[in-house]
């Protein structure tokens, strides 16, 4: 599936009027910086102007090109394929009405064209795709930044609305693709593709149901044994199930199957749309940790909000070593709590910090931290970013930065350097949490 | 407690050092816009510029205040209390070195010299207090925006953070109060001022343990049948507890008695720090609703989502009369669900939105509604954003527009009519419950 994600070249089907969606995807993709040959088709010809250049309207496909992006009316798309099939490895069909309005028939002769003429179909009815990393944007959502996650959304609107907040969030994407009614690629043909993909690190994956279970459960055993997968199930209410059926005519099935699925193979299942972010965040940084934590943090109050949500969802708070007891007691001031959590106070500067992590990493007992700062009105939160960056720490860092405004820029340094704030101590625990399921997850099957 | 949060003068005793903490104090107290007379106090005298003024620093306190805010050596204090007590009739002690570091002498001693002089005393050891109706910013944190949460913070760093992240969620506040030892003020006092305060809406509190718990249980009687209050109890887990003990020197106490405590008066209990934003924003807005929730959405996975958690819940997505149904059906394109959650498709627009919104609202199943918009390219935020602020409809609605940068604009709208936006499904769905619990008490205490 590379010609999907790693095009060469790519033409565009649809109307080029400013506003219509082949004129949008087509503005996407040259604002992008695609930097293959983009042919946009339309039989009444002409010209588009768009991201600052002039490309010449084809009246018909004569070139070879990788994919097809296709936005014209449904009941067109089969003769099109027919057609085009010859010079074309994949089409990514956004046009909708198809089975999801009862046109069932209509979507069974697109595949049969497709069939017919070797091409690879995604969607129809979906919002497109991205290859990031070849600054291929081939759908009309908001771009992203280069990163590891890889996002398969079975709701073309959740995926927008996905990848308009990953940026908000600090994510960065390999990948995006909206697959619609998957009428010939699925979710599974996806998730067994990024699991091979070299610019992915974590792939996450939306779904209300699936088409073929069996398929599905094959191809996230395949995916989990070599990276982190994600999963947020929708429908899985009564009135959710219902909903969703309506919605992507998928039956939802019941979940207790999805959820022992999730947990038998290693997917790392999320329950609101926020953990979907924080964990993707997560793996992109990190690909696994133990599940024995030590807290970090210059105020109590968080750090204890920290421990709670840590060991309501079972981690454990690291017992120290000796040593690093000892070694923490030489340094730190006596109102500073050297029992884990460990409270630097209040005005904890760049050494305390830096000097604290790596004592605390060294700790055998210790497989993962969660730093916490609350900046106090004389220490710059940047100071302490510095002290992060800095440690000397081969272990997994997860940093919870509050306060807003007070720490922009102490969240702006971390970035520059790959690593991603959590903005409550709750957050960041749950991202620890998500490490050690991974970790346990490849223990179990190292064992087997 | 008037005197507190509505000062009509106040004096600072301490360094006027920049960066020094009655410095800070000052400086915000003047910048916040204090209308009362404002004197700095330091032995050594001189002046202190500070906001674009210069203010003369008096030797001593001369003339009466309401309130003084101390900031000077802890060792100190009790002296300070006894000689200007006449003079004040509360002081807020910022000064740490207290029982908090097992000087409980020291605490007992400003005790006993407050109550020989009718002082009353917030702190010691706390971040301070503000009075934002009376444009009355007495501590060194963050000002906020005025509006309608009384914040009781028994953590100066977590009240901290949460002013300047409610800034961020476009929380208004009445007053903020970090009481630190509670030497003499404690939470039950607070809670019992605040359900009074008539600018307080709502009232949050986070605490890690309290004093005197019969005294606790009676405030928060009084307090939750006057008004919804929130609660975020830290040192609910076994670490968690052992962690509030060494940080605010409180026992925690069995976490179970809280809880218990909690659902019997009426408290509206949240696990996380991002949860009490959200119960806040929801209670700035809405007193109470009905279980029974009716959604409209523009795309139907973000619709399963926020179903998937009103059911999980246990929120009742309600049964639409038929008149309803036969309504929506007359104006809404075939392709739109008219079932609950009700589907409005991509292109829906002003119109689409708010009729819809009208005709939901006035069926008698449904007692509140849940919006979602994830904005299409093609149809701005903002233009939602009106329909939701002209529909007719007398019925709390919860707003959830998706997608960051893309709803910038409709969620500042929104924010202009103080309709707070809540970023994912699923907060939003919790936002309805919340609602839902506080009238569940309220009618339960009127049945009793």
């Amino acid at each position: 599936m590379d010609f999907f994600f790693y095009p060469a070249s790519v033409a565009v089907f649809g109307s080029f009027k400013r506003g219509a969606i082949a004129y949008e995807i087509l503005r996407n993709i040259v604002e992008g910086g695609f930097k293959g040959e983009i042919i946009p088709v339309n039989p009444k010809g002409g010209e588009v102007e768009v991201g600052g250049k002039k490309l010449k309207i084809a009246e018909k496909l004569e070139k070879n090109v990788d994919v097809a992006i296709i936005a014209i009316p449904a009941k067109l798309v089969p003769s099109l394929i027919e057609e085009i099939g010859d010079k074309i490895k994949g089409a990514v069909v956004i046009s909708a009405g198809f089975s999801e309005i009862g046109n069932v028939e209509l979507e069974r002769e697109l595949v049969e064209k497709a069939r017919e003429k070797g091409v690879r179909i995604i969607g129809p009815n979906c919002a497109g795709i991205f290859g990031v990393h070849a600054d291929f944007f081939g759908s009309f959502e908001v771009r992203v930044k280069k990163g590891g996650l890889a996002l398969i959304s079975q709701s073309g609107a959740f995926g927008g609305a996905a990848l308009a907040m990953g940026n908000e969030e600090g994510i960065g994407f390999s990948a995006f693709v909206s697959y619609g009614n998957a009428a010939d690629l699925t979710e599974s043909d996806f998730l067994r593709y990024f699991a091979d993909d070299e610019n992915t690190k974590v792939i996450a994956l939306y779904i209300e149901g699936v088409k073929d279970g069996k398929k599905f459960v094959e191809a996230l055993r395949y995916a989990t044994a070599k990276k982190p997968v994600i999963v947020l199930k929708a429908g899985k209410s009564k009135s959710g199930s219902k909903a969703a059926q309506s919605h992507t005519g998928s039956l939802a099935g019941s979940y207790e199957i999805y959820k022992g699925v999730f947990a038998q193979f290693g997917a790392i299942e999320v329950e609101e749309m926020e953990e979907l972010f924080d964990a993707a965040k997560t793996f992109e940084m990190y690909e696994s940790g133990g599940g024995r934590i030590a807290i970090i943090t210059n105020s109590g109050g968080p750090g204890v909000l920290a421990t709670d949500k840590a060991e309501k969802l079972g981690l454990e708070i690291a017992r120290l070593e000796d040593k690093t007891t000892e070694d923490l007691k030489s340094f730190l001031p006596p109102q500073c709590s050297i029992k884990n959590p460990i409270d630097l106070i209040a005005d904890a500067d760049y050494e305390r910090y830096k000097k604290a992590i790596e004592v605390v990493c060294r700790d055998r007992n210790v497989d993962a931290l969660l730093v916490i700062c609350v900046p106090p009105i004389f220490i710059p939160s940047e100071e302490i970013a510095k002290a992060i960056i800095d440690a000397e720490c081969n272990k997994p860092i997860i940093v919870n930065f509050m306060a807003g405004e007070l720490v922009r820029e102490g969240v702006r340094v971390l970035n520059a350097h790959g690593i991603k704030n959590f903005p409550t101590p709750e957050r960041a625990a749950k991202a620890l949490y998500w490490l050690s399921l991974r970790r346990a997850f490849k223990e179990r099957s190292i064992r087997y």
